[in-house]
């Protein structure tokens, strides 16, 4: 993984376990998603001011995945960074790399898309404008290209 | 409970369940929540065409509230009964009913309200309109004023 | 509401919002249920130890409510305060007051009560060995009865 | 994709979408989840009497993905179709279909494992006994190895 460009952190609570007494896998997704949101945030005030600034409808995902490294529970405090990965022309790719003290729990990515609505059809737009943006405002320090 | 106007089912599934192995209760206000609009679609097509013929923003929530008399668990299949409780001037309040087979599960309100934006502020239109379409619609057979 | 016992802070993010653009309100009794246990993990270290101490298989739910305020949306940071509302002798009464800013947003309560299997039933115990415990460990400064 | 060995519903609920009005992505994978236990539940009951019958603390997960092939919003019914694409030693790798009328929707998977408990450690077992008690159930007729 590069540089982070961002990090944040969630308390994992009761309710985010399932029977097993572990987290319910969807849920880091969540946390992805809550982080790539907190650090649009960052840069842009919120995803909504970010796509008024690109004319875009929304900054979304493609494809996404993610390994369970190690299961984490109740109480566990899960520190989530995130690295741009790769700027591609049309798509972001984002890597996550979640963890509990120094125990790596879930690595995963998000490729997203600047959706833009064309003719009434939605289609990915050119990434470059939200690379400037973000870079920008400093929300990136990643190297990666 | 009144006579039901409106009634759904939802398979709990692993995952909506907790470390003690039962439904995490804010999943009950998600299920009361889905049967209102499985109601709403049943009636209007959907809740976005219904707030278009009522010129409101959304038909949301004031107030909410769940007893739990016993616990679901995974497999188990929940039929829930919505029945209008009350038509206020601004209020709507719906009761909802959850069974297992035979068995009570949960009973719950919601408070609702006919949103709509006036100067630049949302606040309670009257819940007539919303009443009328929905009786058109045989969505509701209640006889509770 | 009672002086608070415990709060505690959520950072409201993009996909806790529904398609009006406001919390979906389920998700605030998620937040309330997280406020609860991050209490009981301040005063017993988990809900599971807290439980071990008391025999008990859970301090779960009877009763839940909340009334909606004012909207919420994405970037704001919600602050939770819990207040223990009442001891009885077989329940707890929990109440929760979430603002953003000076804002109020949500008011709500939870009924508890610390469940024992007897007999291969379920039944609700005592509470005075949990106020015991909650109060040596110094979680609740609440002086409601 | 190989022969659905079993195939599920969801109605998809306001509740599911997000500020964009379509469906927040992580719920996919929710909706994998269910689709795997109601296929378990088909073939042994439920998850929990599976675990029993393999000695085992459940089949989770070692790896998910999922590729966003067109917008789902309100109303839309997904169906979810489940293909077994690998049986390896210690892994199974399920793939998903989820599609709206003719539409494909989402496509993914989830790399599951037989969970064992030894010395205190979670470790993968065979996967052996779970692949002969699901086929002897019918609850698979993929030919896939």
């Amino acid at each position: 993984m590069t540089t982070p460009a961002f990090t944040t952190r969630f308390q994992i609570s009761f309710g985010d376990c399932d029977p097993a007494g572990i987290v319910f896998y969807p849920n880091f997704y969540r946390w992805f998603d809550a982080t790539c949101h907190a650090w649009f945030r960052a840069a842009a005030g919120s995803h909504a001011r970010l796509c008024e600034a690109l004319g875009s409808v929304g900054v979304g995902l493609v494809d996404s995945g993610a390994s369970f490294r190690s299961p984490a529970t109740e109480g566990d405090v899960l520190e989530m960074a995130l690295a741009v990965e790769a700027w591609n022309r049309k798509t972001l790719r984002l890597g996550y790399r979640g963890t509990v003290g120094e125990r790596l729990v879930v690595e995963g990515f998000e490729l997203r898309a600047v959706f833009v609505r064309e003719d009434g059809r939605m289609r990915a737009g050119e990434t470059g404008p939200l690379r400037t943006l973000l870079e920008q405002s400093g929300a990136t320090t990643t190297t990666a290209s």
